[in-house]
């Protein structure tokens, strides 16, 4: 029989003795009692970002999407698959969860695709093409800033993005009605995978800080502008 | 401003003095080299199955896409946003991944959705009910068997939607060449919440098995069925 | 004189110079004062899950029933030889005994030979085919389940049969009374030859579990389905 | 949920700590390459006389049927259920098991019942009433005999049935005709509940000796008839 990878097996053998063994009685009422995540976390499939490690979080706090660059697409109810749009409806509406994240991050190799003008497609079907083509005018926006550097733009990008797909999951009327009314919380979020540092977004001006800044700041309303 | 979710900034704050505290060499030169994971996983979005846990993964080992239920659709070059098929087609062709594991788990409320006859639609766009339409033939053959109980007939599906999401794979051109050459290898595995076990697929006849079965079975290859 | 096998014979001295020797005066009080056992079992005829092995009982303790695939026919006074029949007639009648398991296995070869299109009888009279009958609308219903594996099937097959069994004891009018006036509790339980895992039917949803997994379990009633 | 017998739960785990432990191996072999038993035995369901227990026998060696009073009917290809039927066909036909014991044992209460001519039907269905009707002649010609005590009528009627059970092997024409052929050997025994005596019936002249008067007896022949 092919071989289940060597290294899955070995780590999953430290999760048993470890994790698991540890928090066994957590995993059996998760198991029973159902899960009741405190935030749903959409962020990108870059195996440098992942939203459990980072925010060091345990089975049953996080509902986690994960897709390229971290994305939400506009509202289409036109009845076909919609992988994003089916969890963010599960979330909200079947689990109730109060808070959405969006975490994207530094380096993301899909967001440099989408700045990238020789960019082939990957495969015939292009998926990857199509994907991006959900900040298609901000990218081509950016791109045409020739005084900014190949890392600015990426990093510009990546930021406009999250906002990008924070508009989005407005246009869910849910989302939208829940979050008028108090019930849901949209945040963004940005990590740098080089420093360690998260970047979080301040909802009223878009702009991302550092909580680091934040703590020490005397007058919460006066966070400096990026 | 509107607060960054406490529990998200402490357990950030944990992940600073610990993990990236000890890793950051790691995270240096994974930002710079840039990322080369040697595992897709393909998993579910809920908040008790995350795979860096299970597998006990750092940072640059899995590229992860998580959707309900860890479902992926049939190649569909038809111009639409794919979300994972876009990830699949980055993994695999950009990526270089040679290993794909697509990993289910038990107590599934994507998988239990598609199981209820009497569900109704989250939401008027009813995306849920769309995308477990993926399922739709299985679910209701599964579904008709009323000599199983309704948790014998989830965990037949929840594996019955593993096998399937591989055959699945197997329609991406690129996917199938390059299984064929050997370069990349499908795997499926089904993980079991309370228990903590994790069963693996037999890639020769689609049973789950626990490794633990496994490793002192002296006939490996005829494990399964009387 | 035709020999008497010699591997029974060495065997039965072992027990003479064992286990005889240590319960000598059980036994004695078992001839004189009559049996008492605790619980009728009723279980397959299978070299590899004699039922006082796998709960280590004594003398005295299991009043056992063994048939191919651990199968008892709904309650049928016709007149005709009902080997199965009259032993739960005796059990329940004669020796008031409180408890009843039907006891399955994996890898059943009866399940096996029910869920074969392709079974010829083993013999003109087809004994077995006939036997097998009893669970032929459920082999023929999950026979169809083409999605699921071979092995999955017959697992299937092997627990809806222990439950198709226990609605059977319950046309036994006095099974039925006795059962209502909580004189006599009906149990499920299949073993897993390989792992040696005993799996226990909960009484309420008909789902297998193991007992290592409920000790540990915080919320009991809840155990089983997502 | 009801409780499943406590007893049992801890006589499977003193089989799981001890006897499965020591065994792993062969239960891993057995399951894999299935089961290949030396010996079918039917014996009785009395608590009191296990084969298993009294032949020392571990997992694999003993395919067992076992149904009140330890018998076997006539050949009876009439399309009823006929669970020690198809136990046989299933034992000679697919498993090719070459010997086949028919054991009975003292005190035995079918055999008790068989013989009491004030017996009651138990139930309104009686099938215990039919099923002893399998020794009827035999048990009215010795109960009519009322020059042996009430012990010594059943001793009589025990081995009676015995060589009862070993003719009506022989009206399964596959019996018959492997027996003739020597792949086949019939053999019958009777135990002792009281003194753990095992007597053995001599196959020539169906008289019952014990095995340790015959390792003792220089000339086999002249085992000296009952």
């Amino acid at each position: 029989m092919q071989q289940f990878p060597e290294h899955l097996l070995s780590g999953y053998r430290n999760f048993m003795s470890g994790r698991y063994n540890d928090e066994r009685d957590r995993y059996r009422t998760l198991a029973e009692a159902g899960q009741n995540p405190h935030t749903l976390v959409i962020a990108c499939c870059d195996s440098r970002a992942a939203p459990e490690t980072i925010f060091d979080c345990g089975p049953g706090e996080l509902f986690v999407v994960r897709n390229v660059a971290n994305m939400v697409p506009p509202f289409e109810p036109d009845g076909q698959y919609h992988a994003t749009s089916a969890a963010i409806e599960f979330a909200v509406q079947a689990l109730k969860i109060p808070n959405i994240v969006i975490m994207g991050h530094g380096r993301c190799g899909g967001i440099k695709a989408a700045l990238d003008p020789d960019m082939e497609p990957l495969s015939p079907g292009d998926f990857i093409g199509k994907w991006m083509g959900l900040v298609r005018p901000a990218a081509d926006q950016i791109q045409s800033n020739d005084l900014m550097t190949a890392s600015e733009r990426q990093t510009a990008l990546e930021r406009v993005s999250i906002r990008n797909s924070i508009s989005n999951l407005r246009t869910f009327p849910y989302v939208r009605a829940l979050e008028e009314q108090g019930k849901v919380l949209l945040h963004g979020a940005w990590f740098d995978i080089s420093t360690g540092e998260l970047w979080i977004m301040d909802a009223k001006t878009g702009d991302f800080v550092r909580p680091s800044d934040r703590s020490a700041a005397p007058l919460e309303d006066s966070e400096p502008a990026a």
